[in-house]
């Protein structure tokens, strides 16, 4: 399929430190297969750009008084003087048809360098509150979103009864409370675990199943938004 | 109650940029209570600390080749060439009876800040893995946590079936991916539901909330372990 400039826009979010990692090759995986289906493709790799994940008051304009952040960030939307690398971000999110977050599973959620990113970029007043709403109204709505991630642990051991738990226990604070929240539909993750004990055979073969999930989320995330559940 | 070198150590790792916030006095409420409780208490204030999120390649010893962020964790206990800065605070981490971590829910889960406190103090070999093994063979095992935390949203819109979403289920990743990992019994959380909608009397009504909550909590993670579940 070509791409044109009536393509859709898929944004991928890394966060790996290692770029021999395999997670940093499902990304490249993930960016490979959506460009063959069609999409123009936009990485944005958190370790390579130095991203400081902490939100902190230097970030805003000089105020009097007590910061609190999501009025800040607000006030900075409204004004026009969100942090410039913020406001960038802000901007490729928002042009993005399909989100996925790319990632090592860190104790059973993102990597600080991603979750900072969305406590940055997801600003109140540019994805949710001020003129949005949440959930359904919020900036996102009729946008898909979807997770990409290695795990150190096996799969057995994320099954319901598990040795850790269920994983869709584990993502609920994502899927719900991230990506949903800014209104995300949320589409099937895709996980590879336990690369780290794989054979360079067995290495190849999940990343083979990696572009094959992605091509079907892909053709998913093209389709006409289900009635709002 | 009097104080000795026989007292137990409780460790709150406290996560808010400003210092003004209801998170920020619910700190150091929950300080006091530990203190009136008979508890050496350790105040890990991570903003102040200018505290980097970020587990990177640059914290440990120079290598070849692939980096592996666990395995280098291990290897870095093994040599004794921790970064100065994490090992103080994995010392802090391994002399204390009780932790409290002590933020405000950003997106439903820890700020980035404290996440990356997760990521590069909980380190391989030095609270999991390595000589030890994980959940109750894990180096806190024996020991207690708890979550201290102030919300956005109504504690109605947590109920289940409530508009987010039930924040046993949100809190989930937390108690068991990263608490109960490393061997923590879990206490109940102690959570001021929206105080940024109250007034000055109820802010201090639920700070005394607080206290109460706290002490008991104090007094529960004194008694002996139930057996291991």
């Amino acid at each position: 399929m070509s791409t044109s400039d009536a393509a859709p826009i898929a944004l991928i979010v890394h966060a790996h430190p290692e770029s021999r990692s395999f997670s940093s090759a499902q990304t490249a995986t993930a960016a490979q297969a959506l460009r063959d289906a069609g999409y123009r493709v936009d990485v944005l790799d958190l370790y390579a750009e130095a991203w400081d994940p902490a939100l902190t008051r230097g970030e805003f304009e000089p105020m009097d008084g007590y910061f609190k952040p999501q009025a800040e960030q607000q006030r900075a939307v409204e004004n026009g003087t969100l942090d410039a690398v913020v406001k960038a971000h802000l901007d490729r999110l928002l042009a993005a048809d399909l989100l996925v977050l790319s990632f090592p599973l860190w104790w059973f959620s993102l990597p600080a360098v991603l979750k900072g990113w969305v406590d940055r970029v997801f600003v109140m007043g540019g994805v949710f509150g001020g003129g949005y709403g949440i959930l359904g109204d919020a900036a996102l709505a009729g946008k898909r979103a979807m997770l990409l991630f290695t795990t150190g642990g096996a799969s057995e051991e994320f099954r319901p009864g598990g040795l850790y738990g269920s994983m869709d226990d584990f993502l609920f604070h994502i899927h719900r409370g991230m990506l949903e929240f800014v209104g995300y539909q949320v589409l099937d993750p895709v996980v590879t675990y336990g690369p780290a004990r794989m054979t360079d055979g067995e290495r190849a073969a999940a990343l083979h199943s990696v572009s094959e999930a992605v091509a079907l989320a892909a053709a998913e995330a093209l389709e006409p938004q289900p009635v709002a559940h």
